[in-house]
C-alpha cells in the first residue's frame, strides 16, 4: 500500500473524527456528523471552521458508525475532503486517529467533530509551536465542566488529562496540534482492547512527550452531545456571529433583533449578499417614503432597515461564509442607503433648514466611512478610540429614523452633520499630528 | 582597527560615491554633491531615494574633494549616514568603493552622487539576485549615450563596459548591488596608478565574474555633470513627480500649470501637507462664493483648487517626502472640499433643480472615493480599468467649476451625479460577480 506521506510544506492536515456512536443524538434520526447547528451539519461545520482558520493541507474525515451516510454527505456536499473508513471505531476514537495519520502531512490538526469552534481558536492555534499542543480553556463559558475532559496544567504544559481530575486549571477543548513523526511512535501503545484519544494523550505524557497548552481563554466552543446542546450550540454560535464594532443601539436594540431573523434565515437558501440588497431595499422604500413626505412611515422603515442590515455579516459569520467581497459589498450598498435616506429626508421635509442641512449631514456620513477606509487602505487598522458617537452606522440611522418619527427632519440632519464631521475632524487632527 | 563587518541580516548597504572633482560644476561654487536639483541637493537626494527604494542597511558616503564641506552638510541636515574620507580620491572612484567596503554589510549598492534616480528603479535593482548586479537602460530617455558608460549585454549579463564601445545594448546606469567577500577579491587589482570603477568592473569580468544586468529599461535616470545638467534634471525629476493615475483634465490641463507651480515651491519652506492645505482653502473660498451665488467666481476658484491639489503631490514625490499618512490627510481634504462644492453651488444657485440635484451629486462623488478605499482595504489594488470618466477627481471639479462659469449648475449637478454614480454602480456590479 503506498505511504501518502507528504513534506512540511504542504501546510498543516486535520483529522476530523467522524466516526463514533453518537449514542444521545440516536433520537435525531441522522449520524451525529450530519446533525444541524446554525444552517450547518456539524461536519460541514468542522471542515469550514478549519479553513476559515487558515488551515491549507489536507483534510481526512474519519469514519465508522454509519459510515456510508457519512460519507454520502461529504460526496453530496462538496466538501473538500478525503474519506477514510475505520473499521476499527468501536474500540474507541484513538484508533480514528492512528488510521487518518498515514494520509496526513507532518502536521495536523486533530478535531473532534462533535466540537464547536470559532475560526478565530484554530488560527490561534495554528500558532503554536510543540509536538504536541492541545487547546485548553481556562475560563469555559458554554462547555459543560461535568462532561467535558479536564487538565491539570503546569508552567504553559498539561501534566494530566481526565473525565474525573478532582483538582483542575481548565478543560481540553477537544482539539489538538500534532507532529506525525512523533506520534508514529504511540503505535506501540496501540495494541490493547480498548483506544481512546484520551490514552493516547495519556501514552504520550507516559513515554515523556510534552503537551504544550494553548489557552482559548474563554473563546466560545462547547461540545455536542445531546438535542439540548443543539439547541445551546446554536446560541452559541449566534452570540459569536452578532459580535462586531457594533455602536450603542446596534449593541442594545438592533442586535437583539437582529439575531432572531437570522435565525429564522439561516436554513433557508438566501446568501448574506441577498439580505444586504434586503436591507438596501428597506432603505430605498424608506427614503422613498420620506421623500414623498410620509415622514414617520420612513422613519420607522429607516430603523427597521438598520436592524436588518446586522442579518447579513450574522448569517455569513454563523454559516462561516463571510469574505472581504461580500464585506465591500454590503459597506457599498450601506453608504448608498445612508445617501438615499438623509437625501429624502432633506428634501421630503419641505423646510428650507431641511432641504440644506441635509448637505453637512450627508458629507458627515459619507465622510466617516471614507476616512476610515481610506486610513485603512493605506496605514492599516485604525485605532480603536476612533469610534465615537458620529463614527457608527446604528447611531446615525436611528437619528434619522427619529427625525422622521418625531416629525423633527431638520434637527435631526444637523445631529448627523455634526457628529459626522465631528468625528471626521477628530481622525484628520489625528493624521496631521501623525500620531496614528 | 576595528572591522565593522556585519552579516547580511543587517539589510543591504550603500555606498554612495561623493568624493570627485565635479570640475563641470565648479562655476556652481559648492562641491558636486551639494549641487540642488528639484529642491534637494544631489548627496540628499540620493540617500532619500535609496531609502524610499527601500534600502536599510547603513549608507557610507565616501568624500574627497572638499570633503569637510560635504560632510558638514551630512551633519547639518541630519542625513543617516556614516562618512568616510578616501584621502586617496585623486586615483579614481574605485579606491572610494574599496575605501566604503569595510563599513558595509554582505550585500551593498555602489551609488554615483551624481547620478539621479526613482525609488522605483533601487526597488527593482533590491530584487536581482547576484554577486555582481548593474543597473543598465536598453532604452535611455535623458542619460546622453555621447557621455555615459556603454554596456555590451549577452544573455541578461553585462560582457563589456567601455565610454567608447561602437557596438552597444545600453547605457551603465551608475547603480549596482554587490556581494562584499566577491568584491574583496578585487583589492589586489588595486595597486595600478588610476582606479576607477570601471576598472575595477573590467577586472571583475576579467576575473570571470559574471555581471547581471537590470534593464530599468527607460525609467527615468540621468547623470549630472553640467550646470545645463543640472536644468535638465530638474525637469526629469517634475515630470516623474507629476505623474499619476490621472484624469483627462489633469494630463492635458491641470498638470502643465501645477507643475509650474510645484517648480517654484520647491526652494520654500512649504510642506506638502500645507499644500494639501491651500488646495483645500481655495476650494472651500470656491465653495463659499457659489453659495453666495457668484457663480463664475466661485467656479474658477474650483478650478484653480483642482490644478494646486496637484502641486502636493508633486511636491512630495519630487522632494522623496511622500507618505501613505499624508496621501490620506490629502485625500480626506479632497473629500471634505468636494462636499463642500456641491453642496455650494446647489443651494448658492438658487433653483430647486440644483437644491435637488446637488444630492445625487454628492453621493456619486463620495461614492467614488468611498469604493475604492473601501475596496483596496479589504481586497488590495483595485483594478486599472475602474478608471471611467466618473472615476476621477478632475474631471469631477471640471465639470462643477464649468457649472460655475457658464451658469449652469444645475446640469452640471445632474452630470456630476450621473457620473459618480454610475462608476460605483460598475465597481458594485463586479463586486457581485466576484469578478475583482
Amino acid at each position: 500500500m503506498p505511504d501518502e506521506r507528504t513534506t512540511g510544506r504542504e501546510g498543516v492536515g486535520a483529522a476530523v473524527l467522524a466516526a463514533g456512536f453518537g449514542e444521545r443524538l440516536r433520537e435525531c434520526g441522522r449520524p451525529k456528523p450530519l446533525a444541524r447547528v446554525a444552517g450547518l451539519t456539524l461536519l460541514e461545520r468542522t471542515v469550514r471552521t478549519l479553513r476559515a482558520g487558515g488551515l491549507e493541507g489536507e483534510i481526512v474525515v474519519v469514519v465508522g458508525h454509519r459510515g456510508e451516510e457519512v460519507a454520502g454527505h461529504c460526496k453530496a456536499r462538496g466538501l473538500p475532503v478525503r474519506v477514510v473508513e475505520n473499521p476499527d471505531y468501536p474500540r474507541g476514537n484513538g484508533t480514528s486517529v492512528l488510521a487518518a495519520m498515514r494520509f496526513l502531512p507532518e502536521r495536523f490538526v486533530v478535531a473532534m467533530v462533535d466540537h464547536i469552534h470559532t475560526p478565530e481558536s484554530v488560527r490561534r492555534l495554528l500558532r503554536c509551536e510543540g509536538d504536541f499542543v492541545a487547546a485548553v480553556d481556562t475560563r469555559p463559558v458554554y462547555a459543560d465542566p461535568g462532561e467535558a475532559t479536564r487538565v491539570r496544567l503546569e508552567g504553559g504544559r498539561v501534566v494530566e488529562f481526565g473525565k474525573n481530575l478532582p483538582r483542575y486549571d481548565g478543560l481540553d477543548a477537544g482539539l489538538f496540534l500534532c507532529s506525525r513523526p512523533a506520534l508514529e511512535r504511540l503505535r506501540e501503545a496501540s495494541g490493547g482492547e480498548r483506544l481512546s484519544w484520551n490514552d493516547l494523550k495519556r501514552a504520550w505524557l507516559a513515554s515523556g512527550g510534552e503537551v504544550v497548552a494553548c489557552d482559548l481563554a474563554g473563546a466560545p466552543w462547547t461540545d455536542v452531545d445531546t438535542p439540548q446542546d443543539l439547541r445551546l450550540s446554536e446560541e452559541m454560535v449566534l452570540g459569536w456571529a452578532a459580535s462586531g464594532n457594533d455602536g450603542p443601539v446596534s449593541r442594545h436594540i438592533n442586535r437583539r433583533i437582529s439575531r432572531r431573523i437570522t435565525r429564522r434565515l439561516l436554513d433557508t437558501p438566501l446568501s448574506p449578499d441577498q439580505v444586504s440588497l434586503l436591507s438596501f431595499a428597506l432603505a430605498a422604500l424608506g427614503a422613498g417614503l420620506l421623500a414623498a413626505g410620509r415622514l414617520r412611515l420612513g422613519g420607522a422603515l429607516v430603523q427597521l432597515a438598520s436592524i436588518v442590515d446586522g442579518c447579513d455579516g450574522e448569517l455569513a459569520r454563523a454559516r462561516l461564509e463571510s469574505s472581504p467581497r461580500g464585506a465591500v459589498f454590503d459597506a457599498t450598498l450601506d453608504r448608498w442607503a445612508d445617501a438615499l435616506i438623509i437625501s429624502g429626508l432633506a428634501l421630503g421635509a419641505g423646510t428650507r433648514l431641511a432641504a440644506a442641512a441635509g448637505y453637512p449631514a450627508l458629507a458627515g456620513a459619507l465622510l466617516v466611512s471614507y476616512t476610515r477606509a481610506r486610513w485603512e487602505a493605506a496605514l492599516g487598522r485604525m485605532p480603536s478610540r476612533f469610534t465615537g458617537l458620529g463614527a457608527t452606522r446604528d447611531v446615525r440611522l436611528a437619528v434619522l429614523a427619529l427625525g422622521g418619527l418625531l416629525g423633527a427632519p431638520g434637527a435631526a440632519l444637523l445631529a448627523t452633520g455634526a457628529l459626522g464631521n465631528a468625528e471626521a475632524l477628530r481622525r484628520l487632527l489625528a493624521l496631521k499630528r501623525g500620531r496614528s
